[in-house]
């Protein structure tokens, strides 16, 4: 990645680290080395580590590194069919683990690094969720007024499933993370996913080449989303561009 | 609830029924009662049944009975803690199978409808999901480009679990749910919703009493929802009225 960025800068600004997270000293190392000596300007990390979550204590030094590189971390989601969706099924039919699956997974992800505090210990940490922020913007209701009530819904005996110390509302730290504009060619919900974090923290992202035309339509499509979004042309630029330049410290054009 | 529409019409216009969906002959011979001799407007399910989904075959009659009747059906999630959101562990944290896992629950239910051709079966089904369609109006790029290659990410031996006979694209038929409007507050993820149904299949619906208020909080939120939303007045009457007297088969006032 370091070689292609190298020869061809005009095509690939920057490039971003893949990391051993079942082993966390190794992976630290391998984001000072990514970092530092090929450039690398930023991390992506899955959703889980072998079905653990991300808040596990174990993996808490990965978030500090990256806030003290001040680069960001990319959260993508990983989910498998083997996770059904139903306690009587062995698998997950359909594919419903991939279209709804994965943004589900992106959405808890980010709740239980909300609650187990990650934004108190590090206000600075920049994590960029896939698929536009996944079910967060859509349901900032239920995140807002819903999870203000957290633990009415627990009894007394789990009272340590719901157990936190953040200090502020959950619904504010949920817009401290950062969500690409990959919704596939939807302009109502890319205006949501604006409208909930701010056009301050959205980037252009597309998942090319997973568009049924293995390639150029998820970009065309995502184009077409952003240029049709009810967004201020200086707005439009910062989602495009401005918003990566700042966030992965590249030089001004 | 017969009782109370009949003693309260201007404040109650309506009720549903509840069904024994453990019992299927029972279920229809309820769904025939409460419609025919107390007047029922439809009814309400769950997003499954004892942990089974609704497209299993048993429960088909339902959808049929309803179907003939041309009167809705309610869908609500469920979905209990128990469902763990990682295989290392055995319950949920921080209510996030609330949160997020009742739309999940819902998403993948209008998913195996679809998948199993209930809308090919029966076209003038009426299904009312919960949370103004749950996932599907933000995902609607997803849906549209990502199931359209449906099994392309499933191996052959799993062929059996993407297997369908539907006859146009999976998009259009999560078009054909209708959705009510309990976002909770949150004018764009509203403007999503009615983007991806129409203003023809959105009906006012709020989730009280479960706001922080108990009651007030979630029908104020949704109502200024509504007024906020960039919608012509005449359709926010389809939204707040027109439509349910259309569904309901409701006197005009």
């Amino acid at each position: 990645m370091a070689e292609l960025v190298a020869k061809y800068p005009d095509r690939f600004p920057g490039f971003v680290a893949s990391l051993p997270m079942n082993n966390m000293d190794a992976c630290l190392k391998e984001v000072d080395r990514a970092i530092q000596q090929l450039g690398a300007r930023g991390v992506q990390i899955f959703s889980n580590v072998n079905g653990r979550p991300l808040d596990e204590p174990e993996f808490r030094p990965l978030f500090e590194r990256l806030a003290t590189h001040d680069l960001p971390i990319w959260l993508h989601p990983a989910r498998p069919a083997t996770f059904a969706d139903y306690p009587t099924e062995k698998k997950s039919r359909y594919e419903m683990w991939w279209v709804f699956g994965w943004p589900y997974e992106t959405s808890v992800a980010m709740g239980r690094l909300v609650f187990a505090g990650i934004f108190d210990a590090f206000p600075n940490l920049k994590i960029i969720t896939h698929h536009t922020g996944a079910m967060v913007p859509y349901f900032e209701g239920r995140v807002a007024a819903g999870l203000d009530q957290i633990g009415e819904r627990t009894p007394e005996q789990d009272a340590d499933l719901v157990k936190t110390n953040i200090r502020r509302r959950p619904i504010d730290y949920f817009r401290m993370f950062y969500a690409d504009t990959a919704v596939f060619g939807a302009v109502a919900a890319l205006e949501c996913g604006i409208a909930f974090f701010g056009v301050d923290r959205v980037l252009f992202g597309t998942d090319m080449p997973f568009d049924p035309e293995k390639g150029p339509g998820f970009i065309r499509e995502t184009i077409r989303c952003i240029e049709d979004a009810s967004v201020a042309p200086s707005d439009r630029q910062k989602i495009y561009e401005g918003n990566a330049r700042r966030l992965l410290k590249l030089p001004a054009k």
